[in-house]
């Protein structure tokens, strides 16, 4: 999958789609625009009956915002009934930033509250036809990367990574099935290809759908096409499961359920883009204590005011704070985040202040993912990385 | 890939692309159309030198008439170094016709003379992009047609028969590596295909491009990119094989060589189209010496002439007689041919004559051929389509 890139609130000339995200975005317009259901407070409600678990915090706080089917889910598993869940990730950097790990931090949770299975499609073979990169190259990053998803905490009983470059045997049943259902014309209208891409582009689609489908992971479910499958993701990469839903009826198939988060926000602001390529854009897992210090005081934009005077009297500007916003995302702890948005907004606390509250979350953080990163052996990405069964697979266990 | 349909020689609206050959074919203006080179006699006599073998009958009677680098897999092969030669099938259909034979007959050939490796494509995804079948079902075919492919004799210990949708994972680096290399731009002037193709169709080219390098095998020769490959076939195929001589450059790899013949003609006649769907166009493998006998008395078109006292004034015509037009694919003895050629275009020999000598040809080859796919077990079909290393990979053995 493409990273999900960064951008907040606002109109006009917004493009959402993997390759692109540009504008001010309104996530009510593009709810709207995209078809997909806000994830409403009855509906969260729910998902808290049901799975006997609160809510993560990005639910309540609006992160994840829009869902596809989340209700079926639920009545789903409410039946005591099998499902599992997908997401992925493109491999084309060396090390992950924050923003790659929200998708994966979720995906635990969500694994760890419907304790079923996952798969995590590592798209090297969409690196290597988007990115100026050599095959070897992604299939390399897929595994290193595959370090830092592992990191995240999933349960090695229950998860299963695959490159597409070392799986796309299994899943190539489903993938022709897939292309032979799509044509040209409705890329072209769902992706923005054109005439000049390469022709592995055009058929791509198909391989990001196919772990959509239980029967592409024979290994796990057998030949069961009846178990419905999850997909957390940034809401960037919606077009692909779009196109999926529309095909899987003709298939035989049970359209895939989403859950679609907002984008993390470059350190730069909501409407520039965080990149891999950029390294003052973002705070990478393997920053040092110090480097992140110093690129939250020296990047990270600020909702302050031009002079003290002005911020004590008119206070910081929430929405466009970047350090604010990130603790929205990283900073747990409710009241403590309340208290923050109380103490800048109304100018008691100034912004070399609020930066710090940003680094002491962000540290430890990043330290944990650090040292848990370093305990994932070559062996245990192995595991993870061969097909295998899996527990839950078939019901409760 | 798909079957080798029906022609011969004039000119006008001429189509011969993978799915379509219409019109009446002028192969020199192929030649210089498609931009291969003349089988020359001093290029057969060049092969008989370094192979030490008399040339084909095909070869001799300008059946297999045009080639690209066949000079340079002579001189490979001249210093002992090792190659490997590439055929397929698109498995549409329960039984072989006597067209589909003639590919597998000339590769037996040159296995035997080159004494190498071979493998052989079973394009089953193809088939179930293009037509009305199901994939189950043309993954099964692919395993039948597999049973025919193995009755014309080749070598256990040097041969590779593999159904994509089984293989594909092992040859996924090079497609992803050709598809990277090719637009859709190029494959619509190519193949001609349009806006409504499924994308299966577009990305299909590197699938059948991809075993034209030996790194799509590595179990039989490791990473090795400097083994040569041979590829006989129809000459309808070479659009796929001009796509991958053109992007193996830019790939590391070598180009292949190829090897193309003319197309064997339906019974009807050389501007009617042979279809396995049609039963009385073709003779089938299937087929009982009582249906060839009537096939073949009732179908075959006719040279000869209106009333027998023209046609011993005349003579029949030996370019569209069906009858004489088979026997030179399938009657090797050289003088016998001659006989029978003179005869009937001498008049001397009638039309109801020339048939008794087809059938008489084609009894015992048809027979042969069932009693060889009777022999043909279930485990040696799992063997030629079990990945393995193979006899004469790496050099002369």
């Amino acid at each position: 999958m493409a990273d999900a890139p960064a951008a907040e609130p606002a109109e006009e000339d917004v493009i959402v789609d993997p390759w692109t995200v540009s504008g001010n975005i309104n996530y009510d317009k593009l709810i709207e625009q995209f078809g997909s259901q806000p994830l409403t407070p009855a509906l969260i409600e729910k998902f808290e009956r049901v799975t006997g678990r609160t809510a993560h915090t990005w639910i309540r706080r609006g992160i994840f915002f829009s869902h596809r089917d989340l209700d079926a889910i639920l009545d789903n598993h409410a039946a005591g009934k099998p499902m599992y869940l997908y997401t992925g990730r493109g491999p084309s950097s060396e090390s992950l930033h924050l923003g790659h790990l929200i998708p994966f931090h979720f995906t635990k949770y969500l694994q760890d509250v419907f304790r079923c299975p996952l798969v995590i499609q590592m798209t090297d073979d969409e690196k290597f036809l988007w990115k100026d990169l050599q095959l070897d190259e992604c299939h390399r990053l897929a595994a290193e990367n595959a370090k830092d998803i592992i990191a995240c905490g999933f349960d090695i009983t229950r998860t299963f990574i695959f490159s597409d470059l070392d799986y796309i045997g299994s899943m190539y049943p489903n993938i022709v099935r897939i292309q032979k259902a799509v044509t040209y014309n409705q890329v072209r209208g769902i992706f923005g290809f054109d005439d000049s891409c390469n022709i592995g582009k055009h058929a791509f689609p198909a391989v990001q759908a196919a772990p959509s489908f239980p029967s592409s992971f024979p290994h796990i479910f057998g030949t069961r096409v009846d178990i419905p499958c999850l997909i957390p993701c940034a809401i960037d990469q919606d077009p692909y499961f779009r196109m999926t839903r529309d095909v899987a009826p003709r298939l035989g198939f049970l359209k895939p359920a989403l859950l679609h988060s907002k984008f993390f926000p470059a350190l730069q602001g909501a409407t520039s883009k965080m990149s891999a390529s950029d390294e003052s854009s973002a705070i990478f897992c393997t920053d040092s204590q110090k480097q992140i210090r110093d690129k939250v005081n020296r990047y990270a934009y600020s909702g302050g005011r031009e002079t003290v005077e002005e911020h004590r009297e008119k206070g910081g500007d929430l929405a466009t704070d970047i350090s604010y916003q990130w603790l929205r995302f990283f900073l747990h702890d409710d009241a403590e985040l309340a208290r923050i948005g109380d103490e800048y907004s109304s100018g008691r606390m100034l912004s070399g202040e609020i930066k710090a509250e940003l680094v002491k979350c962000l540290v430890p953080l990043v330290a944990q993912h650090q040292q848990a990163r370093a305990l994932v052996t070559d062996d245990v990405v192995k595991t993870f990385m061969t097909p295998r069964p899996l527990v839950g697979a078939s019901a409760e266990s």
